[in-house]
């Protein structure tokens, strides 16, 4: 079996959870947008921005604002609506500067893994800025090589396309069984590499989707880092550091 | 003479040194680049950041994108320019978070004003959402009538037209003598409310332009607002809580 020489994460619910923060963040904006004057009870409000949310694409400033579109409560004869998704904005980004962390096992482990020489990276989907943030926030950029930060939304090709693994594998470069993934989604994450070869690891704890009723087979399954970190002992003879 | 019933502000270098602001701002982004692996020299990128600022308006990701694309430098072949990006957004908002803070006397000052009865209220030039952003930031909002908030962007009128002044008194509604605008530009805030008759008060202290050369004169030229306390307890009968 050819030596293991490198491992790339997916972000978004394998090394934080997205689903808990973003409940968090949304929670503290719709509740700062009460405190501003927005007249309607918190449920309501957040059932609509969960609507706004799942039919605009990524801008959130302009999410409050169809937000208020949308309710209009009865608040805004009173007060300028500006003053109400300035909270919510604030709040929001109040909220990732304090609640942006990784699941408490992943700097430990990225430590251990580049002290046993292992070469750290990233392939993630979504919107360029909004992922390099998420890696500057986690505190996850230093040990990740700078230049093996693949955004689907930077190079043009979308999850689950295996082209945004291949891409990868040659810029590195590497052999596909030279290279291990780990990600939460199996349709998204798990399949696609696996096609090319690479050893995938399917990150379970924070899963929307699992693996049943599909023909997905990731080569691991781990529920935290340690589980990972004991299989890359065992079965890959990575020499880990306890953590 | 009437009674002084509504004072309105101005915001920036009014309310807090937008300048100074700025500058820190500009210099933890530039600072947080180079740490993400931006290698040029601090003067040039910040340089190079000012010309950027001033070609194009008010969208500081893309602003940081162009930042990059005009330096073109050697890292980028090692780093990917998202996370030297997001470094610098990251650190532009984590300055607002912690070093958007009104003039010390502001908040003495607007409470003092409540609690002597007058309205209060905002007729400010910008983007909507950062001109609410700063009011949210710097803990203005609860003192100022919510409705009382007019900004050019949202009405579509620019400084320097009187007409947003016209609109703001028509709105309140206020004869323009029974209202006070204080405001740091001549030109910008000076000139135009006193030509429809309102009581003008220039903040001098954060003025990037002085009255010489032009021919506008205020009513009143303070330093800081114990000095505008003084004269609307002296020259307007408000019974002012001193601070």
């Amino acid at each position: 079996m050819p030596q293991l020489k490198a491992i790339l994460f997916d972000i978004d619910d394998t090394l934080f959870s997205t689903t808990e923060f973003a409940h968090k963040a949304r929670r503290n904006a719709v509740r700062a947008m009460l405190q501003a004057g927005l007249d309607l009870p918190e449920a309501v409000v957040e059932r609509e921005l969960e609507e706004v949310l799942a039919e605009f694409s990524s801008n959130y400033e302009h999410h409050f604002d169809k937000l208020l579109m949308r309710l209009r409560p009865p608040s805004l004869a009173r007060v300028n609506p500006a003053l109400i998704v300035a909270a919510g904005v604030a709040a929001y980004h109040d909220t990732k500067f304090r609640e942006l962390v990784p699941f408490d096992d992943v700097l430990p482990l990225l430590g251990a893994l580049r002290k046993a020489g292992l070469r750290l990276g990233v392939i993630t989907h979504g919107w360029t800025v909004k992922q390099a943030e998420k890696l500057v926030r986690l505190g996850l950029v230093p040990f990740l090589e700078p230049s093996a930060v693949f955004i689907s939304d930077q190079i043009g090709i979308s999850k689950p396309n295996p082209k945004l693994w291949t891409l990868a594998l040659a810029d590195m470069p590497l052999l596909p069984q030279e290279a291990m993934y780990v990600g939460d989604s199996p349709e998204h994450d798990i399949a696609p590499p696996r096609t090319l070869g690479m050893i995938t690891v399917w990150a379970a704890r924070a899963a929307k989707h699992g693996l049943d009723g599909t023909a997905i087979q990731p080569d691991h399954t781990v529920h935290d880092f340690r589980e990972l970190a004991a299989i890359l002992r065992e079965r890959y003879g990575v020499r880990l550091d306890p953590f």
